[in-house]
């Protein structure tokens, strides 16, 4: 019935209308020509370690989901703690995230020497051809994304039932909720995996090859060379598609079901509510789209220029989604629509400044970055002191602006009337929304990274003219600068992804409860002092609950899942920075091994076992994503078992604070280190071969976990715990320990 | 008439005792022999200038006192939101706190020479010496800690009123605990001016002696190893023991003050209860002081049996204290006294976890450390990886350790009962004050260790034969064993007691409404909707407060503190990162000029400037400490306009929750990396002046901030944090914008 309201047809529509641009470009693409034999031959080698590693890692998630899958089905069905929905939208969940990767993936991995050709025509064409390849991964991620919501919410619209239309709902949308379950797992392993696979082939292949053999980047006598090339495409294009994947779908569904509750009074209200944020996501695809049209550039751009034609195609998005927020929901006629929209803005401007903050500490035009170069000068320990420094400060800007970001949008969607807590909830919900809105042109900047970068490499190994090769550079250039300001993108949207999450998560425990009575338990036996029925559970408001379970700050579970998630934060990253170290560690013996073997390979004589290598860390990363990825689902499950909602909840928030800050320290120095090599390598304070070069390289090398490995999989991490928690809710209120 | 009790006497009495054996030990030293006249001659270098620091140190601490005494005075008589007692009770705890400094400083500044003049006869007298005159700190710690709070319980039982006797020690207590605020305001100083003093002058001796100019450590030729044997003084003589004077004070008063409110509806039991932590306090004194006697070890002695030796003397009086909580608690007649000496007894544990985990991460005994030594035959950075990682993962241990000594000292003194608040934080109180009970003997071993590494120094640059050497060396090294479980102490102890203190805000918040509505404002007017009388809130328990202020995790302004907090935690530590980096910097531009322009001063002919590399040091570290410093204080008043008692709340627990993890991570992985580089020194992976080698000293300098400036710098801000929060509390609740 409520499906009938015309409007909501726009969501499926506009996430169809995505793949079909995603087809034309990946079409439009193939048809370039990939170039000579030897680009052609790199390509394919790229492609196949690329591939490869895809198979491997998808065989363990694929055992990974089998054993969740199996573990919710036995909750479900067996002890009636879970929603029956829960296995089958899990997995589902994870597929579609998994076949967004594969496609974005193969997408990069075709589009590299087609970028290195087309560069050989004109700079433009190179930029065209790596972008529109780019806006391949944005517009499958955001398609894919929407497409699913949409079938799931016609479905479960079809199937379920409810005492009113508004128990339906709400009941909808707490179900769909769990479906974020399946991308977070798939996320997971995504971004923790290929950041150890990326990390391990490029440390390993700059400490041999540049620091110790003394051969430039990118140079086919390296054995790890392809390895390092495969690793941008499974770190930078499948792991960070599958990390934004999650928090454009975990931002929406958490939205849509802290809309239904906060107008259960009003049912026509309360549809409205829920369906906004996929009407703003829907419109989203459709102005990215616009926005990736109107990218393009001229022959002999500057620097600066390519800058300002990619911001230009952003720029235009988010400002055309501003107008459109408003007038979407003036049209839809949602209560408070003013104020709504306003949450909304405040989110796409939390993520501006996130990105400007990143950018500011990140590039070498700025102090920071300049700072930790001249610190160079003075050694290897002080550049390290000096990029701990400025990441630890960089911190506090972002937090700044999240914690600005959250008032307002609470304030406003609240009507400024504190006491509001479900409106204002779903307005820091709609904040991260609005902050995902135009994904697609956005992920599209970053996937365009790692192919300029393929594609510089591609140049480099197949030997083009140095004219190609500078094109390439200037391209690649481009795409660290789009990278950095990408992952504080993605640390801000996961940010408030996880905070959404959180606030949706007293509906889980709601629904929870409704559950356990309905199937005849008492909720007296879960805690004592605790007895309620039917109606005061459904009567409960959100301050209610939070005495029910006295998750207050003076109770000592709270302050003990403070403290476990804080910790968990820094284990799980000093686990992936470890995990990185051992990996490169056999990367370095390999390729030590195959310069001491093979015969005349320094020389270009041999040609070194690039597949040995891309082996090496296909199964390193394999090993060593298990563990800390175990202990992400893993501690949320326990913590619930023995500390119950009020230590859940302390551990979400301990873990989001501390997470997110150490994901912004770690991916801001990194980037710093990186930059800074880059600035003294430009001439700066004795340039390449200096001493200081030397010490901005051990900088740099640092750098690589932390913002490729450590840091995104922090991202995932604090979305992760809410998801899994959301879905053991039911659990955690039937059964705890303390 | 309740201090008539005639055991409350034996706290005055064992404080005084404390300084009387302060006093002896002192004196001891005093008579023995300072050496040869090139001995006396260092060691007045030494003295001198950390004389002289301590001097620029207490001038600018002053003048931070002065100027937050003038706006105490105007929050307490101009607009009546904070006790009238503050702005007095503040300066005589920073006083104290100064003195203490002062004596344990001096002390050691003589001892250093006298402990080597003394190993120049046997290695047993040299313990002694060095042993006892570290003893002199700890005992004046807690001799002056335990007259400090005597003397103010006498005065304010004498003039402060109440409507019955157990309203008069609700005053007395939430008062007193005010005062914490002067030691922890110079103990912040102590740590951040310290740590950056010794940590620019280590850094810089080193990256130019050691690295540059390839003299060894201590070297006299080194302009700048005078100002190196000064830091260790300030900062970990001086530094320490503040830091531990904040936790001991703060652990008894925060308890006294949960005591008089857990037991309020019985005056008998009340007056037991808030007695009781200075009674084990005091207890604690008398057996310290004995467990100090028995330190002593046999001519030529091991490493094992030095370390046996001192740690039987720790282990006596830990045992004894435990026996003696039983006792005492039992003795006094305290309601519940077996559940409460078990929460001591978890207290005790708890420090003992954490000290075994922060040996076994940091000894180069164990595989942790060794793998990091490891790592460094592959290079600079992979060493810096390494040793990151391993100081994330050791987080684990001492958090699981806090988390379930929470739990248990929370259950046990609760009864079980997960309900009764009051008496649950009482239990993480007591604790604290279990922990901290053998300070005495603990900071003994702790201030020992910068009094042998002087005395190693003082050997080595007065040229005294190499059997002394070998002595002074075992001496050295036995404190840096010493100095890694009493980090790991410190932190510990700093956590439990930001705890307590965290735990008894919502008394500081309670008396603050009283006083506001005594004075005639209206509470109505504070926050929308909370509309209370004076009855209602003497009667309010905890989850009435927790309630009345919406302190639970769906409240934005909660989620927004604790981004605050962790974000704190970070800014302040990358600060002081960046503070040891430029001071360093300005070390080396010395240590390079005089080298450079002081003829024959590599030859050992010139003689170096060693006042001037003490001179810039001093001046580094008093221009470098104020920023971080002011933030640290004005951070939490500033939230507490803003975001009120929900946000302060927020801030505390984010602030200690990442602050506590940081911490640890910081002083384990500086530890590790000390130790790797000792690992590789003793002949593993190439040995001295290998590669590995020198990648080691890159990361034992990148270690020296992370485990003694800043990691120690975070103890004073997760507890300095709680006590602004607690003096500001009167006006949070009288004003706050959102």
């Amino acid at each position: 019935m409520q499906i009938a309201e015309p409007i909501f047809w726009l969501v499926p529509v506009s996430s169809v209308l995505a793949l079909f641009f995603a087809w034309l470009f990946f079409r439009g693409m193939m048809r370039a020509s990939e170039g000579t034999e030897r680009m052609k031959e790199i390509a394919e080698y790229v492609r196949r370690g690329a591939m490869s590693y895809l198979r491997q890692q998808y065989k363990i998630v694929l055992i990974a989901f089998v054993v969740l899958a199996i573990f919710f089905t036995i909750l479900a069905y067996g002890f009636h703690v879970q929603n029956e929905w829960v296995p089958f939208a899990f997995l589902t969940g994870g597929a579609f995230s998994a076949l967004a990767g594969y496609i974005g993936m193969r997408t990069a991995t075709y589009a590299s020497a087609r970028t290195a050709n087309a560069a050989r025509n004109s700079l433009n064409q190179g930029l065209k051809v790596a972008f529109r390849s780019g806006a391949v991964m944005g517009l499958v991620v955001v398609g894919l994304g929407l497409l699913d919501i949409s079938i799931w919410y016609v479905v479960l619209n079809h199937f379920m039932e409810g005492a009113t239309a508004s128990d339906k709902l709400i009941a909808i949308t707490t179900t769909m909720l769990t479906f974020g379950m399946g991308a977070s797992t798939q996320a997971l392993f995504a971004r923790v995996g290929g950041g150890i696979y990326t990390k391990a082939a490029d440390v390993g292949a700059d400490l041999v090859g540049k620091v110790e053999a003394g051969i430039p980047e990118d140079d086919p006598r390296n054995p790890a060379t392809i390895a390092d090339n495969v690793g941008d495409n499974v770190g930078d294009v499948a792991g960070m598609g599958a990390d934004l994947y999650e928090s454009y779908c975990g931002s929406i569904l958490a939205t849509a079901a802290l809309g239904a509750s906060a107008f259960a009074a009003n049912e026509t209200m309360q549809f409205k509510a829920v369906i906004a944020p996929m009407i703003i996501a829907a419109v989203g695809i459709i102005l990215s789209i616009i926005g990736i049209f109107t990218v393009r550039t001229k022959e002999n751009a500057t620097m600066r220029q390519l800058l300002g034609s990619l911001n230009f195609g952003i720029n235009l998005s988010a400002i055309l989604i501003v107008v459109a927020t408003f007038v979407i929901l003036y049209a839809l006629g949602l209560e408070g629509w003013l104020n709504i929209s306003c949450s909304v803005v405040v989110g796409l401007l939390v993520g501006i400044v996130i990105g400007k903050s990143t950018e500011y500490y990140t590039s070498h035009s700025y102090k920071p970055t300049q700072r930790v170069s001249e610190s160079a000068q003075m050694g290897h320990a002080t550049v390290i002191i000096s990029g701990t420094g400025l990441g630890m400060i960089s911190t506090a800007i972002p937090v700044i602006a999240v914690v600005v970001g959250i008032t307002f949008s609470y304030l406003f969607a609240s009507g400024f009337n504190f006491s509001n807590f479900g409106m204002g909830l779903y307005g820091i919900g709609i904040a991260a929304v609005g902050m995902l809105s135009t994904l697609g042109i956005t992920l599209a900047t970053d996937a365009y990274g790692p192919i300029a970068d393929n594609a510089g490499g591609n140049a480099e190994m197949s030997g083009l003219e140095p004219e190609v090769r500078k094109r390439t550079d200037s391209l690649d250039a481009l795409g660290n600068t789009t990278a950095a300001t990408g992952k504080g993108f993605a640390i801000g949207s996961a940010a408030l992804t996880a905070l959404a999450l959180l606030a949706s998560y007293i509906e889980e425990i709601k629904i929870g409860m409704i559950r356990l009575i309905e199937n005849g338990s008492s909720i007296t036996t879960l805690r004592e002092g605790l007895s309620v029925d039917l109606e005061a559970v459904k009567n409960a408001t959100i301050p209610t609950f939070m005495d029910w379970f006295a998750v207050n700050l003076m109770n000592y579970k709270v302050l003990v899942g403070v403290f476990i998630g804080a910790m968990l934060a820094f284990l799980f990253t000093g686990l992936t920075m470890n995990a990185v170290g051992r990996a490169a560690q056999k990367m370095v013996e390999e390729v030590r091994r195959q310069f001491h073997e093979i015969k005349g390979i320094l020389e270009g004589k041999g040609t070194p076992d690039y597949v040995r290598c891309v082996q090496i860390s296909t199964g390193a990363a394999q090993r060593e994503m298990v563990f800390p990825s175990a202990l992400a689902i893993l501690v949320p499950i326990i913590t619930g078992i023995v500390f119950g909602v009020a230590g859940v909840m302390g551990l979400l928030i301990g873990g989001l604070g501390a997470g997110f800050v150490l994901a912004v320290f770690m991916a801001n120095a990194g980037g710093a280190w990186d930059n800074a090599k880059k600035y003294i390598e430009e001439g700066h304070f004795g340039g390449k071969g200096s001493d200081a070069h030397k010490a901005s390289v051990t900088g740099d090398t640092v750098g690589d976990p932390f913002k490729d490995t450590s840091g995104p999989s922090l991202n995932i991490l604090i979305k992760l715990m809410s998801m899994v928690s959301i879905v053991m809710a039911g659990l955690t209120v039937a059964f705890s320990v303390l």
